[in-house]
C-alpha cells in the first residue's frame, strides 16, 4: 500500500539535505558571530498561547491537536510567543541584553503556493532588554551580514522599513480610534497587494469618515521620510517616532548597510504585536513573497505575564530563500558536495575483512572511509570511489600478502604502495 | 497572563542547546565519516502510514491532528515509515547500498518518565539494499564509533544483540502458529521489566498449552549463543538464524568493537516490524532505559508498496544519553563554550558610532565581535568582555583621535596600540 506525503510539506533527499544545511549551517554561523546565543523551545504548546497575542492571521493557520488528557494543543506557527515564555520564566536570572537566535521547524495549514508551504524552517533573531533603535539596526546588520555572506548584494534584495510607532501616532492624529488600529494594520499591510480601488472600498468598510480615508491615502502614498515630516508637523508623538527611524537609517549607514535599506510606509506586518520599527526583506524586483520580516515588539513579554521589558526581531524563512539562492545562480556556486577521504576497495574475497578493518580504523581516526559491498573488479570498484568522491582509494591486493595496500590519489591517478603500518603511522603523524 | 510549557516538552536555553548541538553535531560528524548521507521528511504524515506497520504500542502514543480538508494526519513518533515511504518513492533511481542518516524530532503522547519524554531527537542510521549481515554490523559498528567517540567505553555500555529470524524459527518449531508470533513479541519484548510470575500468567494467556510454555521459558533462559544452538538442532531454518548471528559478532570482532557486545535473548524490541537481527544499547549498570535499539527489517519497503528490498538500522535518542554523559561526567570536559573574538569597548560616547562600525567590520570579516550596549566606564566594560568569553578586547578612546585603538589579550592581559588601518590589513592578511 502506498501513502502518498501530505501536500505542502517537504521530503529532503540528500541533495535537498544539502541545501537545507548551507542555509541553516550559514545562519547559526552568522548568527553566532554576531553575539547571539542559541535557543530552541518545543515543537507544540498550549493553543491558546498562539491565540492571545499574534492576530486573526496566524490563528486561522493553526493546526491544533490534543494531549490524551484532552488539553488543546498546536504546533508552533512562530517562535516569539515561545521566546516570551522561556525569556519571562528565567528573567531575573538572564543578563541583559538577551541575544538569542532559533532555527525553528514550523507549520501553518495554509494553502501551499511558491515559496509558501504548510511547514518550513525560520531564522529567528531577538534581542531583548534594549529601548534603543541601535538593537533594530543590529537585528537588520545580521540578517544583511548573512545575506551578503550568500553573496546577495543591493542588486538583488532590499529592506524595506517602516514605523509602526510613526503610523498609530499618524492614524491616532487623524481621528482613528486607539481600538480600531489593529484591524486597520492588517488592512494597510495587505494594501500592496490589492488593486487600489478595492483597497479603498476595503477601508471604507473600517473608516467611515471620508476625509480621514482621505488623509490616510495621501499618508500611505508618502514616498520618503521628509514626506512624512511634513505631514506630521504638528503631532509630537508621530515626531518623535520619525526621529527614531531617521536615526536608524543614520545607524544602518554607520554599519556600511544603508545601500540595502529603504524607507517604505507601506510595510505594516501582518502580526497584532508589532509596536516600533517594522521591516520587511524583498527580492529587488518584487517577484517573490517577502524573504522575512520583523520589528519591535515591545509590549509582548508584558501581556505574556511578565515584566514590560523592550525587544526586537526578525525571521527569515527558508523557501522563498532558496528559490532566491536558486534563481541567482547562487547555490551551486557555494553547495560543496560530501567527500570520502578514503574508498577501501579490495579485489580478493579473502582479504574482505582486511578491508573492513582498515575502513573502521580510518573512521575511528575521524576520517570519512567506506568499503566496497562488493569485491567485484577493481575497475567497478574504482569507479564507485569516484562516484562517492572519494580524495583517495587503498585497494587491497595480491600485495596485501606483504601487509602492504596501494594507495591511489583520485585527482592525480598517482598510486603507491604502502606498507600498513606506516601508512597508518603516517596518518596518525598528521 | 503565563502560560506554561506542555509537560514532558523541554525548553533549550543557551547552555541546554549547548548540550543539544554537541550531541546532535558528534551525531552528524560521525554519520558523514561513516559514509551514511542525511535525509529528513516532514514532521508529520497521514495518520495511516503509522498505523499500518509498527505494531499497538507506537500507534497509542501517536499525536494526531487533522487538516482543513479534515485529512487525519499525525505527528512522526519515528521516521522509519518516512524513510520507507521516500526511499520507494525514488527507488529506481538511488544508487544501491542505499546510506542514509537522519535526526528527526520526534513526538510520542507517552507519560514522561527520566529519560522518556514526550518530544525528543532521534539519530537514525539505515542500510537499505543490503541482505548480508555485514550491513548490521556496519551500523551497530557507527553507533560505536559514536559512542567511543564521546568516551563511553565497555566499562560504560553494552549493545544487547539476539535475532528475530532466530526467535520465529523457534517459537514456530515449537508449535506456536505464524500469527501469534506478534503479541508474542510484544509480551516477550516486556519481559525483562516484569517479575517472572507476572511474565508467566501472561504468558499463559498467550500459549494455552503448557509444554509450549516451558519450553519458550527454557528457550528465554539461554544465556549464551551455544546453549541457543543445542535448542535448535534440528531445526534448519533457527539453524540458519543462529549462524548469521555467530557471523554478526565475527564481524563485530574484525570491526574492533567486539567487547561492547553480548549476545541476549531477551531483546525482541517493541516495533512490529523487524525481521531480523535486533538490538538495544544499554547503560552497563542497567540503572536507565535503552539508549537506542534497532534491526532488521526486509518487509518493510514492500509492505509500503515498494519492491523486497532489504533493510536494517538503529535509532538512538538524545534523552538517555545525556543523561547517562552527564553521570559519567563526560559533557562538562566536552562541551566547549563559546567564544568571542573580540569585543569592542568604547570608553567615549562621541566614539561609540566608531565602535559599531569596528564591530560589523569584524564580523563582515568573519569574526565573532560584540560591542557594549552601554559606554560605561572601562572596567565594567572589561568585566562584560570576560562574562562574555571574548579572546580579545578592543578599547576605543583617546587614542582614537589619532586613529589609534588598544588590543588587549584577555587571557595574558597583554595591551598594545595599534592603527586602525595596520589591525584590519593584520587580520586580512591572517
Amino acid at each position: 500500500m502506498k501513502i502518498p506525503s501530505v501536500k505542502g510539506t517537504r521530503d529532503f533527499y540528500p541533495p535537498d539535505m544539502t541545501i537545507r544545511n548551507f542555509i541553516v549551517d550559514g545562519w547559526k554561523a552568522v548568527s553566532l558571530r554576531n553575539g547571539f546565543e542559541e535557543y530552541d523551545g518545543p515543537i507544540f504548546e498550549y493553543l491558546k498561547m498562539f491565540q492571545m497575542k499574534s492576530g486573526d492571521e496566524i490563528v486561522e493557520q493553526l493546526f491544533s491537536l490534543q494531549d490524551r488528557g484532552g488539553r488543546e494543543l498546536a504546533i508552533r506557527p512562530e517562535i516569539t510567543p515561545t521566546l516570551a515564555r522561556m525569556v519571562n520564566q528565567q528573567i531575573n536570572s538572564l543578563p541583559r541584553p538577551i541575544k538569542w537566535f532559533s532555527v525553528p521547524r514550523l507549520c501553518r495549514a495554509e494553502r501551499p503556493q511558491k515559496g509558501r508551504l504548510r511547514e518550513f524552517f525560520q531564522w529567528n533573531i531577538d534581542i531583548i532588554g534594549v529601548y534603543d533603535v541601535l538593537a533594530d539596526a543590529e537585528v537588520i546588520f545580521c540578517v544583511l551580514d548573512y545575506l551578503q555572506q550568500v553573496r546577495l548584494t543591493p542588486e538583488d534584495i532590499v529592506v524595506k522599513i517602516s514605523s509602526r510607532k510613526m503610523l498609530a501616532a499618524i492614524l491616532l492624529s487623524i481621528g482613528i480610534a486607539r481600538k480600531e488600529l489593529e484591524p486597520l494594520y492588517a488592512l494597510l499591510d495587505k494594501r500592496g497587494k490589492l488593486p487600489p480601488e478595492t483597497f479603498e472600498e476595503l477601508l471604507a468598510e473600517k473608516v467611515v469618515d471620508e476625509s480621514k480615508r482621505k488623509k490616510i491615502i495621501e499618508l500611505m502614498n508618502a514616498e520618503t521620510i521628509e514626506q512624512i515630516s511634513d505631514f506630521v508637523k504638528s503631532y509630537a508623538a508621530a515626531k518623535e517616532a520619525v526621529d527614531e527611524l531617521r536615526r536608524l537609517f543614520e545607524l544602518l549607514e554607520v554599519m556600511g548597510v544603508a545601500e540595502f535599506c529603504r524607507f517604505d510606509i507601506g510595510i505594516v506586518r501582518g502580526l497584532a504585536y508589532y509596536t516600533g520599527i517594522v521591516y520587511e526583506i524583498y527580492d529587488k524586483a518584487s517577484e517573490l513573497r517577502a524573504i522575512g520580516g520583523g520589528g519591535r515588539y515591545d509590549d509582548l513579554l508584558k501581556q505574556f505575564g511578565g515584566p514590560a521589558i523592550p525587544a526586537t526581531g526578525v525571521g527569515i524563512g527558508d523557501c522563498v530563500l532558496a528559490i532566491l539562492l536558486e534563481e541567482k545562480g547562487l547555490l551551486e556556486k557555494q553547495l560543496s558536495s560530501p567527500k570520502l577521504d578514503y574508498f577501501v576497495a579490495c579485489v580478493d574475497k579473502e582479504l574482505f575483512e582486511n578491508a573492513i578493518g582498515i575502513t573502521m580504523k580510518l573512521r575511528r581516526g575521524g576520517l570519512a572511509a567506506c568499503f566496497s559491498y562488493k569485491t567485484s573488479g577493481l575497475s567497478k570498484q574504482l569507479k564507485e570511489a569516484s562516484f562517492r568522491n572519494a580524495k583517495n582509494c587503498i585497494i587491497i591486493g595480491e600485495e596485501f600478502k606483504n601487509n602492504e595496500i596501494a594507495v591511489k590519489d583520485m585527482s592525480t591517478g598517482n598510486q603507491q604502495l604502502i606498507g600498513v603500518d606506516k601508512f597508518f603511522s603516517q596518518l596518525e603523524s598528521k
